[in-house]
């Protein structure tokens, strides 16, 4: 089997990339699963009732979450509710929506998609090395097949998460710098791993956002307003291949589109 | 001419890939100049006169530094008289050291080498976006050929420090995260730009140093001591064309060699 | 010459305790300088220019700001022509308003009054050492009386300050965490200092947003609105008498009038 | 009953301050139960079985800790023996040392002391919010008189965990900014609060290092090395009056022993 994950979609450009490309990536790919991080599709700032439908409609099976999956509070009425929505697992108990969700494919099998978040410069929650371990042996019960966006900032954090989990999940593929990195490789017992898929968005903005206004942010220190760049779009995605039988990845390769990387079916 | 620029070496792995693998690039790209990070050259911690010699040796022209510049006291003894090394700019008035450099080529041709460091989530400094314009302006003066190290954490910072230098200098490539990004590009006023160019040290460490180590820190919150992770290692670099009357970019190009990623001539 | 210095104002109790105490606190101390902390004082978010002319009818003779100076909007509108306001000295240059101004006394006496923010958990500024030594300097020339509000959140950071300062101003007392410090003391150069002022606004709040809010943020890592707490209010202010001629301090003293601590004329 | 808590303990000086003043508070006050925050006995970093020993000998009941718990390795021998330490207790399961233990007094009257740390600025640990409220309602089967040191760097986390507990504990108070603060009160609830009760330690550093080293920190952004400082010493606590059937806190009052605070019997 193998999952495409597309990397944060960011406000209205984002979610014309997905629109747009999506299906390319689906005729090309055959995708047994589309993952989509989708914490920054309302303009930047979470996810609405309405775009997480567009979100399927377009092709994905499961959208993952982050640290904005709070800033559109329409969230808070039909997350509970949606079957295709993980938000990041070690929120406090008690927090609406689930960290952990499956998947199910032909012939009964399932595919568990986690979300879990970094604490290295990020709000304080619980310990995302035990809380992921625990949601492992959970789908371990059920499927050797397990992809786990991790969103954290630093690298160190990414990879520290990846090499625990080496072995026992089939990706860990990191979100949230909006930047996609270069070391995809399969860690030594099977685990697929890349530090950041990187953004679904404007092509020329900054992370997503309005070059003049981080621009004047950085040189005034003064409160801004962040709203999307405008102009040509990219999308970032990673391309897995994982043995059914034995949930190890085979092989992970990266995927950016945008004006300096044309698409090609 | 163009440029080679290796990313942060990190002890004793990273320098024995710069002594393989640096005379082989060269003789492979033919680098005008060739720019070495070397913050975490001595045991990750600094740099040792030692070592800058063998940097040297082994085919570098220029140093930069970063958030580690001063984490081996050897440093200050020697600083002030090394013509090869850069640390960020942006370190107090008065600090030993400069943030900027030039290497002479022939007929006159001076290439400037500037080192800045961010201020998010790192220690305050003075504003690196005041004190690169500064420099820029400074070098301007005498060339048009400029090459700037970011060393920064976030994506954010790094990205508006680049859009902002576009069309003034050839380059703006980061460091720090110790892992490669992927979204090398040439910006519209002709400036190159790399968010990470990634690190030179062990390909199985966590951005560097021991796994164990690390992982042991994350699940107790208990002090460790950071070592260098043992086994194979990696080489990251970049490398940039650039007019030698414009100064303007005219290629950048990715280098990553490791177990995954084989050397060929 | 004697100082009275009001902390933090937040909000309308803070506005209101200011109304009813100010003019009690005057009649008691006959301060020949009145300062007020008024970063808080817009709902908790900043500065209006109603506000402003209203802290000044209620007896203030200046304003200092900090972290939340920019936080309503309308403060860009009359901050350069309004001669009764100190934002924080350290901002960019080129950034609206100004960190020192002087307030006239009798016989031409001058009080510099300087506003510096710290960096230790705050977003990077301008050196605060650096620039309040600048701003120092300048004004001795003119006369030896000066008042340093530091709005900063470590203890380490006020106290270096505090420190550095010693001997040539008057008075360093801090202001930001909302919270009054017991450690008031004149320092051995002569320098009255308090590592913090303390908040003028609900008593029964958390640092002046309403306790609701702030127990649900902590509890969910969500987030919430901050509306200020209602209920009795707190009014947090420090009286220091100075020698005319050398400026060195003579006496500190806090005050703290709440529903615990009473006013007595 | 009555407690007496002491603030952080730092290197020689604070020892000595102990050692002199605790006798003489205890023939003053003659506490119930006496606690000694400890985490930088040793040198400013951690605590030995010697200190350990001494600040028993000097009169304490039982010790808190905080971030600095681990930074003498000697603790992890002893700790888990050590009948009369307390450490944070929202460190990860498996973590040395505990988080509560109990003083049991005449007529089996019981004292529960519980240690906790913010997350706020400081390194990610679990939710203390939780934590503390798990140990509380444990507690409150044997006892209703509950002792917490709440160890955080914020004025707000540490408000938020006292308004939290008022009415489940005696006391909550603070530690770690090693600035006393003036906020002492009885919440509505009865619970005795103190967002910092200060440190005990050399009067004239800076936090209880040496000024002139924390200075050239700020100056100029290098490591340097961080000794306590010579000179004069101070001891800050507090003292608490608690109905033994009820638990509630009746008083609390302050106490600052230094060269301009004198002890008086
Ligand atoms: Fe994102
Ligand atoms: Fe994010
Ligand atoms: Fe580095
Ligand atoms: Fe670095
Ligand atoms: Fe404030
Ligand atoms: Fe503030
Ligand atoms: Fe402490
Ligand atoms: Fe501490």
């Amino acid at each position: 089997m193998n999952i495409l994950f597309v990397g944060d979609v960011y406000g209205r450009t984002g979610r014309q990339m997905i629109e747009e490309y999506l299906p390319k990536l689906k005729s090309k790919f055959h995708p047994t699963v589309t993952i989509v991080n989708a914490e920054n599709a309302a303009h930047g700032k979470g996810l609405t009732k309405k775009i997480y439908r567009q979100m399927l409609d377009a092709g994905a099976d499961m959208l993952t979450m982050g640290n904005h999956t709070w800033d559109n509070r329409e969230i808070f009425e039909f997350i509970d509710d949606a079957k295709q929505i993980v938000r990041p697992a070690n929120f406090p108990e008690g927090t609406p929506g689930t960290g952990i969700r499956y998947v199910t494919l032909h012939h009964n099998l399932q595919v568990a998609v986690i979300n879990i978040q970094g604490r290295v410069f990020l709000p304080p929650l619980d310990d995302p090395f035990r809380i992921v371990k625990q949601l492992v042996e959970e789908a371990r019960k059920k499927t050797p097949i397990i992809f786990v966006d991790v969103h954290a900032e630093t690298t160190s954090e990414k990879l520290a998460l990846g090499w625990y989990l080496d072995g026992s999940v089939s990706a860990v593929i990191g979100t949230h710098t909006h930047i996609q990195t270069a070391d995809e490789r399969i860690f030594p017992q099977g685990t697929a791993y890349l530090t950041d898929v990187g953004m679904t968005g404007p092509y020329n903005g900054i992370i997503g956002v309005q070059r003049a206004s981080v621009t004047k942010r950085f040189l005034t220190s003064m409160p801004v307003r962040f709203d999307s760049e405008e102009g040509p779009g990219q999308l970032s995605a990673v391309h897995i291949q994982i043995n059914d039988k034995s949930g190890k990845a085979t092989s992970i390769n990266r995927i950016l589109i945008n004006d300096d990387h044309l698409f090609f079916d």
